[in-house]
């Protein structure tokens, strides 16, 4: 697809212009990617109704939203892209021109309602993650592929993304999986603090309930990779209050980690990113790249928001980045401490994305849909990401949590060494070869920070809970970090996006 | 002390003025504390050998070592003066003029040698806390006055600063405090995450070890309080791993809870920032104030240290400000993620430092030392803050943790009037009417963020803990929290300048 190069090349120009209407449509279908243009800072001087930070899928949402109700609005980006966490990448040959993968975020899954509408609206279309065949469990040294147990799980007993190569581990893990849905049924949502038991889940790490809990070594293992692969985080880092949160926010921990029927199940024709994309074409001169936002001042008449080369005065700003990146920006005046000591208190999880390209999906051929739990990194779980029409095969992989940190001072072909003996680990010799090798490192990347999310560890819920939306005069919080439902993923950073433009129309 | 104003006025000017040599010295004696000058802002481009950033005592203990050995140097301070988190504040009449509170940190003890050693070193003398009389607990609504139950505390039992009300907890309370200290003397201090038991340690919160090891309310109550006075953070907050560390950093936990005999014994006369004006004083125009940094890059062969109107150019740069402020700062090239991803995690404590100023202190007269512990807020530690000659009494308490966080968001006549309260319920109607009130609310401080110091939360030892002090290029870490001995306290950020120094020096 040619929308990001289409997108880029308008965007990167409209450093002097202001959204007035007439979005740009139509899509241009030619020239390979554009280079970074780094030295390309946004300047100067602009005046709007609202001016958004950040564009990623909440700051193009508000935008978009207040836009319709015809609001003016300028959103204000630090990269020379779009998209936040989601970024598409193009594959090299011999995958075809047009290609791609998503170096970030990528799946939407059922229950993810406003992500989905979004994705109608915007005319795209998804397919189906790869789900058919076996799985692969790694452990203790076995390889041992395995069937979905139940496919229709009658009982809701999460059990079809547990592997059973450990019977006694695996029943223990599905009885935990159980509870642990059954306690997050009663952590209220718009405030997880307000919890009967909010004292004593915050009060631990979700560590110290697995050991309290969990007793076959089996079990542990399951419920520790699922937390790894949900949050990029160990057990020992999240609050228990906070699992339980984000396990309610997207319905159920079987939601999180299951494929077919979880926030697993489906891609994005074209990228994820290709959501970001359309709206700031909708959007058009009114997002401004390579805009590094430095300072925000704000009285009781107006905010203005400050980079470099570059201000914007408007009546409302909405702040739509994680709060850890919220935090490095200069408030005039300072932020309380509520606020300020909240933005310290919320770290990105930490996750290297990897890809490896072969001719074709070769693990198909011996029936197996390239989905590993395994208990050896680096790469623990792993994903077959081909395109479509399968035309060349990509298996991708997480490194995650401590492994992940373990990764970041590696070198780039150390990492791909750890990544080629991991796929051959489990997919074979056909494995130690691959067309390409891929990888995104979040924590590295200086307007992330990490992914996939920011996360609570113990205490900040009960005592900064509070801080995590609420206007502080005329600035407004959006961000998946901050949504009800579906916290952490695309669907959160919409509806945070609908929620803060909807705060803000209530006010102009 | 007129220190304070006689270094602010050369300091103030010392905008484009470098470091040479030929430090001023003598000191002025007359005039009343200068208006903050905030609008003045540094300028002008300068070149150094070392650039520090950040004039608290890490920062000045750095530059001071540094020029000692003949290498020039220049510290960038954001505010308009220097002591981080060291601050005198002017008492006003009836107290003589001159005299001084501490707002900031204020005290010094026995086996913090390198901070006594430069206390000596700069002329300056220290005086015992009050501590002569009965402490007072309030504990189940009963005030119960009580002495030094083992004023020799023969057999290091760490009694002498634990209420004796509710005898089952205290004496729960003993063997929990000989517990931890036994363990802690198990953290290797300059590598806490190789402790045998690390993962087990940062794998809980402190406050479930307590729930596993404390089963008497009385005892539980003892620990919490503790931990919120030294941590000025609540039991859930914290790593079990990293109050180890802690532990073991000042020797015992008895070190850091007494009075006499512990980092509570004594004061400095004339405030504790006199500890850094003395050095700012010997460091002369080697110190720019109202010096905000924005942005390093560092490369090769330079280090260049930007704020909005100034730029410094050195060799190497010693970077003497908390983890989570270091993080504020736009790095070139961006910091790795291992690096980056510790700032997120390492957040400040709160405390609000609140002090009433009596004519008298009235408590000594009534057999009381005036320090109190309480099972009820917004106040439950208190202690006599009256100068040396006792000719004003100043009561002094701590609002802490999560009473801290609560009062974060109250006006000041809210949180006034709970301290006069919490003052009334100790002392009596005597304490009803100050002739002044004094607060300094550490969390709203734009270049501080929190105290009394950074913290650990569970987890980040073992993933980021060798990313704590490891130079990153040509950047260097100090600050207290850096620190292997003493961490948290002036003696650690005394000792982190003058390990980052060293550092430096063996480079150059």
């Amino acid at each position: 697809m040619t929308d990001i190069d289409h997108t880029r090349r308008r965007l990167l120009a409209g450093a002097t212009l202001l959204g007035t209407g007439a979005a740009l449509t139509g899509c241009g279908d030619s020239s390979p990617l554009a280079a970074a243009h780094a030295a390309d800072t946004a300047s100067g001087d602009h005046t709007t109704d609202v001016v958004i930070v950040g564009a990623g899928l909440a700051g193009l949402t508000a935008a978009r939203r207040l836009t319709a109700s015809g609001v003016r609005t300028l959103v204000v980006e630090a990269r020379d892209r779009v998209g936040g966490r989601a970024l598409n990448h193009p594959l090299a040959a011999p995958a075809r021109p047009g290609t791609i993968v998503e170096v970030g975020g990528q799946w939407v899954g059922p229950t993810q309602d406003r992500v989905l509408a979004l994705i109608a609206e915007l005319g795209l279309e998804t397919f189906k993650t790869w789900d058919i065949g076996d799985y692969l469990d790694y452990r203790n040294g076995q390889l041992v592929p395995y069937g979905h147990l139940f496919p229709a799980d009658p009982l809701n007993l999460g059990l079809n993304r547990i592997p059973p190569t450990d019977p006694a581990g695996a029943a223990e893990a599905a009885v935990a999986i159980q509870q642990l849905n059954d306690m997050a049924a009663r952590v209220p949502l718009e405030a997880p603090w307000t919890a009967t038991d909010a004292i004593a889940w915050d009060s631990q790490t979700f560590q110290s309930w697995v050991d309290a809990n969990l007793f076959t070594p089996g079990g542990r293992d399951l419920l520790q990779l699922a937390i790894e692969a949900v949050f990029s985080a160990q057990p020992r880092d999240l609050s228990l209050l906070h699992v339980l949160f984000y396990i309610h926010s997207a319905g159920s921990l079987d939601h999180l980690i299951n494929t077919t029927g979880g926030a697993q199940e489906s891609r994005i024709v074209g990228g994820s990113q290709r959501i970001a994309l359309r709206m700031a074409e909708e959007l058009g001169d009114r997002v401004l790249l390579n805009a590094p936002v430095t300072q925000i001042a704000y009285d009781a008449r107006s905010v203005t928001v400050r980079g470099e080369r570059f201000s914007v005065r408007a009546q409302r700003a909405i702040i739509a980045i994680p709060p850890t990146l919220a935090g490095r920006i200069r408030y005039s005046p300072a932020l309380d401490g509520l606020r300020d000591q909240l933005t310290q208190r919320v770290p990105m999880g930490t996750v290297i994305k990897v890809q490896c390209v072969y001719p074709t999906p070769f693990w198909r051929d011996s029936g197996l849909n390239g989905q590993v739990t395994s208990d050896t990194g680096p790469v623990k779980i792993t994903f077959d990401n081909s395109p479509p029409d399968a035309h060349v095969g990509v298996m991708m992989g997480f490194i995650e949590g401590e492994d992940g940190r373990r990764a970041l001072r590696q070198s780039r072909e150390e990492r791909r060494q750890g990544v080629i003996d991991s796929f051959v680990r489990y997919f074979g010799e056909q494995a130690a070869e691959p067309l390409d090798y891929i990888e995104k490192n979040w924590a590295a990347e200086e307007w992330t920070r990490g992914c996939y999310a920011g996360y609570m560890p113990p205490g900040v819920w009960l005592d900064y809970g509070e801080a995590l939306r609420a206007p502080i005069g005329r600035l407004h919080w959006a961000g998946t970090e901050t949504a009800e439902v579906w916290n952490g993923y695309f669907d959160g950073a919409v509806r945070s996006g609908e929620r803060a433009a909807e705060e803000v129309l209530a006010l102009l």
